[in-house]
């Protein structure tokens, strides 16, 4: 399984692409930052960050692309930059067919280091040990896509056998089915 | 000049074609909603919107899109989804070279209405006075997008005229000249 994580950002949108299965040791194939110009105009921003998605997409070719899901609570600033970014690595995966996943900051925090309490500190020191890397990735953002993509390929067993007892569910009560 | 109006969001996105120029009357050219199933995934919601936008891009070519400006006071989920598809309707506008002007909710209703506090009503009995429909747009999104593209034209002078003074002055004092 090849996934590409998304930590959104307008500034700095963190992506990384871990390849394997859960239970077994896992491969980075790559980590980055694709970074847009404060001060350049927010609809320019939106099309530098989905160039940059685009070329990751193109390159790696994953199979998942996990983003992080955006809270509103955080600063009002902030979150809205970050909403904009998650829309266009979202988009960029549902274009090309790619199932798209988010996971929250605590699954994926709770995922690499067992706690969904964990500091950056933590998170990047887990990153590096299961990934085998000599170093913690640089910035956070780098990291924390590494740990998304970790999270969904250790979390995706689970989500796959609740998706086949939902599917079972329904082909069962056909007039209770949901539409796709 | 010719304005595409876009009041963003996911389960019905507001399109609203207006070409005119501040003080003469304003022709409507279209006005519509994109709408994507609440029940679809995410991603595949925003490649919706995207082709929506697009489609109203190809057949109206609009030289600016005035685009309501989100604000994340209002309610969580809902914002969310008003920033991720505002986010699809600026890169779709960027990407063709089309500038993106945003216009907050108060701006327009002041714009339309005199009144920054105005009620869905009034804006709709407003754009329908101003642009001489026979009935209000319906629903109101279609309504507010037509109010932003009116609003758009009708600021459109004084915004120019005060970028016009901020490039005279920092090519007057280039020391302090901001970059593009």
């Amino acid at each position: 399984m090849r996934v590409l994580g998304v930590d959104p950002g307008l500034t700095r949108c963190g992506v990384g692409v871990v390849e394997g299965v859960a239970g077994r040791p896992l491969t980075m194939l790559g980590v980055g930052v694709v970074r847009t110009p404060a001060d350049a105009e927010l609809g320019h921003r939106l099309v530098a960050v989905e160039q940059g998605i685009e070329q990751w997409l193109d390159e790696h070719q994953p199979e998942f692309v996990a983003v992080e899901r955006v809270f509103s609570q955080h600063n009002v600033r902030t979150v809205m930059g970050t909403a904009q970014a998650s829309a266009v690595a979202m988009l960029c995966a549902a274009r090309r067919g790619i199932p798209v996943a988010l996971h929250t900051p605590s699954e994926v925090k709770a995922a690499v280091t067992g706690s969904g309490r964990a500091d950056k500190a933590q998170v990047g020191a887990m990153v590096t040990r299961l990934l085998r890397l000599s170093a913690p990735p640089k910035p956070a953002d780098a990291a924390d896509a590494l740990a998304l993509a970790i999270c969904h390929i250790w979390r995706a067993p689970a989500q796959n056998r609740l998706q086949q007892a939902v599917a079972l569910h329904t082909a069962k009560a056909p007039s209770k089915g949901r539409l796709a």
